[in-house]
C-alpha cells in the first residue's frame, strides 16, 4: 500500500424527496444562487420544480443557466461564470448528470477570478477559490458529485480537457434515484458503462499492494452487472437505480484510489473521440475497454486480468490462466452488448479517418502513461482501429 | 436502499512516517494540546517521539494524559477534560489505539462543559462543542480515528456505554502501519476479530436492499481474513498491517452502514462482559459471534447465511443451504481459533454465575433490538451459556 492522503468531505443526502432539503442547504451560504441545467429532462422526471419549491421557500433567489449539453462546452462556463458576476449570486446548483455537474464546478471557480475558465483546463493557472457547489444528481455515471474534478470541451478547438481543485469538491450532493426513473435505456447503459470504466481503470492499475482496494472495486463492479440490466429492463425499478446511483459515486470518490497507483488509459483515449463526433461517452468507453485489454494482455498481467474473470464474472477456473483472462475480456463485451451498447466505434457514427489525429491529441496534450504496456501513438492508432 | 446522509470530514493521512506532519496540521488550529495516551508501547514503537517532536517543531506546548487503559476508564476522561481547562488547551490528540482515541474523544466535548462527563454516557446530555481531535492510530481494531463514536466504563457502576457526536470526529487521523509491528500476536488477533466483528454486525442486518453495502463487507472482510494470519505470523509485514489498518477504519466509518438498517447485538452482549471482567473486547467477540449465529439461525435467514459462507469463507454451493450456512459460521470460528484466540469465555476468565446479571444490564440498559430473533433476557443467558 501507498502513503494516501484521504479526505472526502462532501456531504450526500440520498434517497426519495431528498431535495426538499435544498433550500435549507443552501440558505446556509447565500440568498442568490445560480441553478444550471440542461434542457427538459429536469423538467419532466421533477427535479426542477422540486428544487425551484424548496429554494423558494427559503427565500433564496435563482439565476438560470440552462441548455448545458453533454460533453459541455466552455462557452457555458463563460456565461454561467459571466452571470455570477452580474447578479453577485453566493453559490452554484448543479441539476443533471455529469456535464451539468462539470460545467457548474468550472463556473464555480470561475465566478471568482478575471481569467478566463479555460485557462484551468489547458493548466495554466490554479483556482484559488470558488463558490460553493450543490449538486442535484439526475443521472448515475460519472462520480462528479462526490469529487473534485471536471471535463469540459472546447468546441473551438476539439479539445476535452479535465481539470481538478478543492475549491470545486461538492458541499452537498442531493442523490433522489427516482429522478433516474426516466432515463432511458440508452442513456442507462452508457452511464452503466461509464461507472464501470471508473472502477476498472483503477483497477487495472499497480496491482502490487492493492489488495483492499481490489476487493472493493470487485464489488462495486458486481453492483453494476447485477443492477444495469434490471434497471434497463424495468426503469422504474427503484433498488435498481439506487444501487447505481451510489456506486456511481463510490466508483470515483478516491474510495478506490486511495493507496495504489494506476494510469487512466481508457478515458484518454476515449476522449477525442468524443471531442470530434459528440458521441455518449460510456458508450465509446464500452467500445474500446474491451479491445484495449486485449491488445495490452500479456503474460506479465494475465494473472490480474484472470483474478477479474473469476471475481467479477465468476468464471471458473483453468490450469490456462490465459483463457480465463480471456474469457473475462469477452464476459465483459458481451455484458456491454447486452446492455444494448454497441460493439464497435463506426456504429456510432465515428470515422476512422481521424485515428492518427486523435491518437496524437492523447499522447502528447494528456499526461499519458502507458499502463501495462507503454503505448506508442501506433499502439493508439491500432486499439482505435479494432474498436472501429 | 434506505434514505440516508453520509458525511465523514476526517481527513487521513495513511502511511510511512505520516505523522511527521502531525505539527503542521495541530498548528492550524492551537498552540497548546492535550496529548492523550496509555502506556509504554507508544514509546517503544516511536510514535511518541515522533509526535512530540513534529508538535515541537511547529511550537506547539503539550499537556499529557498518560495511563490510559483498554476499556477506558470515566475517572481518565475526568482527568483529561480537568486538564485541558486547567492548561486552557486548544486541541486534544489521541496517541494509541481505540481505548485512547474513544476516551479523548469524551474529553473533548467534555473540555467544553462544566457537566460531569458520564452525562453523554447515560445519555442524559448531548454535547454541543468540542475541542478540535487529531489522533494517531497504533492498533488496528475498533475504527474509532474515522468515526464519531466512543464506548467508556464507568469502574464504578461495571457500566459500559457509548455515544456519538459530531463533535467527537476526528480532524486528521494519521495512521502509519508502522507503529502496529510491536502489536503482539494476541492484540493482532484480536483487533482482526474486531474489525470482523464491525463489519458482521452491519452485515447480518436488514438483508432487504443491502446489495453493494453487502459487497463491500465481504471485501473487507476477505481482507481480513487475508492479512489478519499474516500480520499474526509476521509482525513486520507492511502490507499486512496496512490493510488491516484501512479496513478498521472503512470497517465503521459510514460506508458499509449508509443505506440499510441493522441491529447491533453482539457488541451490546459482550459490553457486560468486558465491563465486568475486563477482558480483550474483541476476544470476547470472538467467542460470542459464532455461538449468536448457531442460536439465531433459521430458515428465514439461512440464504444470508449461506451467502456470507460462499462469499467471505469461499465454501461450495450444496443443495441444502442450511448446511453451507453452518459450514460458515464453522469456518468462521475456526478461522477465530487459527489466529490464537480462545473458542470459550471461560478461557477468558470469564465465570458463569453473572450471565443473568449481565443479560439483563443488555436487556434494559442498551437500545437492544433482537435482529434475526426476538431475544429475551433468558436468549441472551444462553448465548453466554454456548460460549462459555
Amino acid at each position: 500500500m501507498q502513503n494516501f492522503i484521504f479526505q472526502n468531505k462532501t456531504k450526500i443526502i440520498f434517497g426519495k424527496s431528498v431535495v426538499r432539503n435544498l433550500g435549507d442547504e443552501v440558505g446556509k451560504v447565500t440568498r442568490t444562487a445560480l441553478l444550471v441545467y440542461g434542457g427538459k429532462s429536469c423538467k419532466l422526471n421533477g427535479s426542477y420544480d422540486q428544487a425551484k419549491m424548496s429554494l423558494s421557500e427559503h427565500g433564496i433567489d435563482i439565476v438560470e443557466l440552462s441548455g448545458v449539453k453533454p460533453n459541455p462546452r466552455i462557452s457555458s462556463v463563460r456565461r454561467g461564470a459571466q452571470l455570477c458576476k452580474e447578479h453577485n449570486v453566493g453559490a452554484v446548483i448543479a441539476l443533471g448528470g455529469g456535464s451539468v455537474i462539470d460545467c457548474a464546478k468550472i463556473i464555480a471557480i470561475s465566478a471568482k477570478t478575471e481569467l478566463d475558465p479555460w485557462i484551468f483546463l489547458e493548466g495554466k493557472d490554479s483556482a484559488h477559490a470558488g463558490l460553493p457547489l450543490f449538486t442535484i444528481l439526475t443521472l448515475a455515471a460519472t462520480g462528479s458529485e462526490m469529487n473534485s474534478g471536471a471535463v469540459i470541451t472546447n468546441e473551438e478547438t476539439n479539445e476535452k480537457f479535465d481539470y481538478g481543485s478543492k475549491y470545486m469538491q461538492p458541499r452537498v450532493s442531493f442523490l433522489d434515484p427516482s429522478y433516474t426513473f426516466s432515463v432511458n435505456k440508452w442513456q442507462t447503459a452508457a452511464g452503466t458503462a461509464d461507472i464501470m470504466s471508473h472502477i476498472m481503470e483503477q483497477y487495472f492499475g499497480d496491482v502490487q499492494g492493492s489488495y483492499i482496494q481490489d476487493r472493493l472495486a470487485e464489488g462495486l463492479l458486481k453492483t453494476c452487472i447485477k443492477f444495469g440490466p434490471q434497471a434497463i429492463n424495468n426503469p422504474l425499478d427503484y433498488e435498481a437505480r439506487a444501487n447505481l446511483m451510489w456506486t456511481s459515486s463510490l466508483a470515483l470518490n478516491g474510495l478506490l484510489s486511495s493507496g495504489h497507483s494506476f494510469p487512466w488509459i481508457v478515458h484518454p483515449i476515449e476522449h477525442p473521440i468524443s471531442g470530434f463526433y459528440d458521441i455518449t461517452h460510456g458508450a465509446g468507453l464500452a467500445c474500446l475497454t474491451p479491445n484495449y485489454y486485449r491488445y495490452v494482455l500479456d503474460e506479465k498481467n494475465v494473472r490480474r486480468f484472470a483474478t477479474f474473470a473469476q471475481n467479477v464474472f465468476g468464471i471458473k477456473d483453468n490450469e490456462d490462466e490465459m483463457v480465463v483472462a480471456k474469457e473475462g475480456i469477452d464476459a465483459l463485451e458481451n455484458f456491454f452488448i447486452s446492455l444494448g451498447l454497441p460493439k464497435r466505434l463506426r456504429d456510432l457514427g465515428v470515422k476512422d479517418d481521424k485515428f492518427k489525429e486523435m491518437a496524437e491529441q492523447v499522447y502528447t496534450r494528456t499526461q499519458f502513461h502507458g499502463g501495462f504496456a507503454e503505448l506508442s501513438i501506433n499502439d493508439i492508432v491500432n486499439i482505435y482501429k479494432s474498436s472501429y
